[in-house]
């Protein structure tokens, strides 16, 4: 299974902190070792840092860790590979453009059985389930709106397609524009938000701790999302299997829980 | 003006040498200090650098110093802000999805007066005219074929698109889709072709040489295209204004001139 990170913040943050513990389990506290990404929006631009080699041996990653890019919104992958061979064209996030915006997504899960019709706007390069559920999802919206709708309903409708591929196995996911960070979990998904008063978090991964006040504005609000906690000493929240969360400014806005 | 670089060639070949001496036109020898960016291409996949900081400051372009990435068709562009604010999503290469296949595009010059209408598959994220006219690019050619046509078929509509558009500005670009690599010029373009016997090329803008028989086999074939000469003791051949050349597998093969 891949393993999924995710930050949402009100006021462009690095990650140098979370990602010193989440690359370690690229090859070495786990065995995630068929490549890694990460992509940071910056305002409307993105940039995407992939590597097809473990991310604890990576030079990329080596770049990663200390160039502190300052973001809003930032999806990182270790991939453990179920589908499609050890490549460049495999390798998550993914990257679209729709209404003028880019987009980018991660999964962690299996959709052996999902094989949709190709699209008018986009169509899978490489050969991931993955990939594969990510153009669809973004043709099924680009379909029903040629301009980016209300947010509201933009959520709903993902919520409806998130369930609709989910019949076809796992699809833990993570989706952002820049502006809002989607999360949905099949199975594993945590989250934690931070805020004043921020207090020393020490990684699971690895010895190391942060104190988050001498580094922080009392107004910074970062949401982390992960698929297992990157934390021993703060409480992260667990998703439930088929619940959707829209991050925005580092706090969940919009909540849809599958009916019990 | 920005500066072009681009790389086709017959097997997977790094770009050290030459992008050595391209970078430090970034702010060094050169001014244009506005953000830098390469795409390589690793079969159908494609990894993007982008920096908003001057190449010759980037710690991004260290990344790409010390990591030999093998690739067969690379293109990089250093950017002198002409139109749009200096920012990451007004930073080149630029990448979207077409038939299933990345394409990545660069410019260099001026299309004050292109605004094209919004597309149906491709919409511009920043604010250049380049990627304007890359979207309209993309666009007209998507709307003439669903499915990937002939090369001759394509490389003609890409001269005719090319010239189209150029009828606004300057438009000298660079286009790949990871097989072939589209070059056009308007002003200033130059390439070289480098096959056995491989000689010692030395840089313009560094006092750095090598010797690429000691780095390649007999069969290799590289095409180097750049706005500007790179080395001072090869002989480059410039392109004319209006046109296109279709390089694949380290050679021209497909040449379109204007008609004079």
């Amino acid at each position: 299974m891949c393993q999924l990170l995710g930050m949402n913040c009100n006021t462009p943050t690095d990650i140098l902190f979370s990602f010193e513990g989440f690359h370690r389990r690229g090859g070495l506290t786990d065995h995630h070792a068929d490549g890694w990404g990460i992509a940071f929006f910056e305002n409307k631009g993105c940039r995407v840092f992939l590597d097809d080699k473990p991310s604890v041996e990576s030079p990329v990653a080596d770049l990663v860790r200390r160039y502190p890019i300052k973001s809003e919104n930032v999806i990182a992958h270790i991939r453990k590979a179920t589908q499609g061979e050890i490549n460049l064209a495999n390798t998550h996030p993914f990257m679209r453009e729709m209404w003028g915006q880019y987009w980018i997504f991660a999964h962690n899960g299996n959709l052996e059985s999902f094989h949709p019709e190709a699209g008018e706007h986009y169509r899978p390069v490489g050969t991931t389930d993955s990939e594969r559920a990510f153009c669809h999802l973004m043709e099924k919206l680009r379909v029903k709106w040629s301009e980016p709708p209300e947010e509201d309903a933009l959520f709903e409708e993902v919520a409806r397609l998130a369930a609709e591929i989910s019949a076809n196995g796992v699809f833990n996911f993570m989706l952002s524009n820049g502006q809002s960070l989607f999360v949905h979990c099949s199975t594993h998904l945590h989250y934690i938000i931070r805020r004043a008063p921020f207090n020393t978090a020490h990684l699971v991964d690895d010895d190391v701790s942060v104190d988050f006040a001498s580094v922080t504005t009392p107004r910074d609000q970062v949401a982390m999302i992960a698929t297992q906690p990157l934390t021993d000493n703060e409480r992260w929240t667990a998703l439930s299997p088929g619940e959707l969360i829209l991050f925005r400014d580092g706090e969940p806005r919009l909540i849809h829980k599958q009916a019990g």
